[in-house]
């Protein structure tokens, strides 16, 4: 029977999966990363980990789909600086397919979890859809006729479009951008600042005062008790992902927007904001008014998952 | 001889051109639009148009091009609501083609301008890129993999991306869209909103005092000149270009950017300020370093060139 292996490279787990061509899951292995045993050492881990489900015969496999984090080159099959991961610049796709076959495709975590909701989970059956997780970061994926979206091979980091030129400093440096508002670390650092400047909130009750302690998740609990400043920056998070889904629709004018991670969780706290600037925004209601925005379906797999499509994909346009 | 048509459908003037299949220009006929005299004269007038440079055989035709103002929907080939046109909801593609034969293809004018790019001027070789016309709107066409991208229908209108979630109202009345700060409208409205406040400035001498007189091309020319007030308002024109631009890049992440439109012709003046704002806002330079910004090269018969070459991107892909 032809399979598809599905990795997801992760900097706390190595995770591997068989799947038949149905993408049906069969065999899973996995175990920890261990980053501080150095990059020779996780490689090492990472292939033993792929061998545990590895078809007995080579002419069965249809390809290895590896998961990694941005930034990578999906067309040279480089990682390029993974923050997490003790590799750089390394030619991954060829150094895995040397070690245990192939072929071996890779793509951007954000980019196969979109792709995995394309073809499993809540974007079945779009021609053009954008996958939004709120998480830690802002990450997207965007498929254009069921094909992940790279462009030159970073395309579709909507997390780092810029919202509000004048804004707060991003994570990554730069001014402005939704993952700035938005993420979970955006959320946790506009509380604590907040906090820092005398503001009063129930957050700080939770922390005992202690700001490094603040996480999206308390800010998020807060607000849904109705702590005002904590309603107040979910509500923000919420307006500036729909400013950002206002250009996103103009610009793509997608059939679905797909969102998920655990900021995505908080319902209408974040989503009524979200639904008022996109038409406080978007130039005609044919925008909004023709575009679903939805919650993701798949959840802690959705990596395996994406490797496992990316292959299909990948196989079927050969 | 295997010919295409290329036709211009504008607000003032009807224009239609046959091609051979590498989009040499054979053949050219025009008329005025005169939409004064309703919208089944003018209808009458369009095919007249399109028939002194039909084939002499039908079995010649490979298509017809139609370049229409948007919005449109080009899969089902309806004209909308062009704000200069006598038709509404109009399903232009089909009555065209029971009038003088097709098949028959319509896109909009940005899209079609940037397809034209692609395919024989600034844009040839790419295999993503995004033009953007700045005139007295923004327009924008994006291409992927040699083809217009429309999404649903009405993408690639980087025009109404939000640039300032607290800017100006632009033209379409939504706020901090791209065109409110950039166009050919929005920066003569600016001018003008800032001499009715008593700034002082040599546009208002050119213009006698009389601020409705104030254009663009007036406000260029005195920024040229060194007038304080010109300066600022374009160089915030090419600032918010830049900003566009820095987003547009992570999402799309292209090859090239082609500038077009008469606005783009003011240099430096305009794109300085443009590269400094994407490499202020774009989260790393690998962005910006690989990316090319260039100017349009080719003028008047875009349009026409831009309905040929759908026709042939259409005809490949059947």
């Amino acid at each position: 029977m032809k399979t598809i292996i599905g990795v997801d490279v992760g900097g706390t787990w190595l995770r591997a999966a068989r799947f038949d061509e149905e993408l049906n899951l069969l065999e899973r292995a996995e175990q920890e990363t261990r980053t501080e045993l150095g990059g020779d050492i996780v490689f090492d881990r990472l292939v033993e980990t792929i061998r545990q489900v590895l078809p007995e015969s080579p002419n069965d496999l249809l390809g290895i789909g590896l998961v990694l984090p941005g930034p990578i080159d999906p067309y040279a099959g480089i990682l390029i600086a993974p923050p997490n991961l003790p590799w750089k610049e390394m030619p991954i796709a060829s150094m895995v397919q040397q070690a245990v076959g192939g072929p071996v495709f890779i793509g951007n975590d954000a980019d196969m979890a979109g792709l995995a909701e394309h073809q499993l989970g809540a974007g079945r059956g779009t021609r053009y859809m954008i996958y939004v997780t709120v998480s830690t970061g802002v990450g997207s994926g965007i498929i254009i006729d069921g094909r992940p979206y790279v462009g030159c091979g970073q395309a579709g980091e909507a997390g780092h479009m810029v919202v509000n030129p004048n804004g707060p400093l991003c994570g990554c440096g730069k001014r402005g951008h939704l993952e700035a508002y938005s993420s979970g670390t955006g959320i946790a650092r506009i509380a604590r600042e907040r906090l820092a400047a005398g503001e009063e909130s129930s957050v700080r009750d939770r922390v005992g005062g202690n700001l490094p302690e603040v996480t999206s998740r308390i800010v998020g609990e807060e607000a849904m008790k109705g702590d005002p400043m904590a309603l107040d920056i979910i509500t923000q998070a919420g307006h500036y992902l729909g400013v950002a889904v206002a250009s996103l629709m103009v610009l793509f004018n997608p059939e679905r927007f797909i969102f998920g991670g655990g900021v995505s969780q908080l319902g209408d706290l974040l989503f009524k904001p979200l639904h008022k600037a996109v038409q406080e925004y978007v130039i005609h209601p044919i925008y909004w008014q023709k575009t679903q925005i939805v919650l993701a379906q798949l959840r802690e797999d959705v990596g395996l998952y994406g490797g496992a499509a990316l292959v299909r994909v990948m196989r079927r346009e050969e």
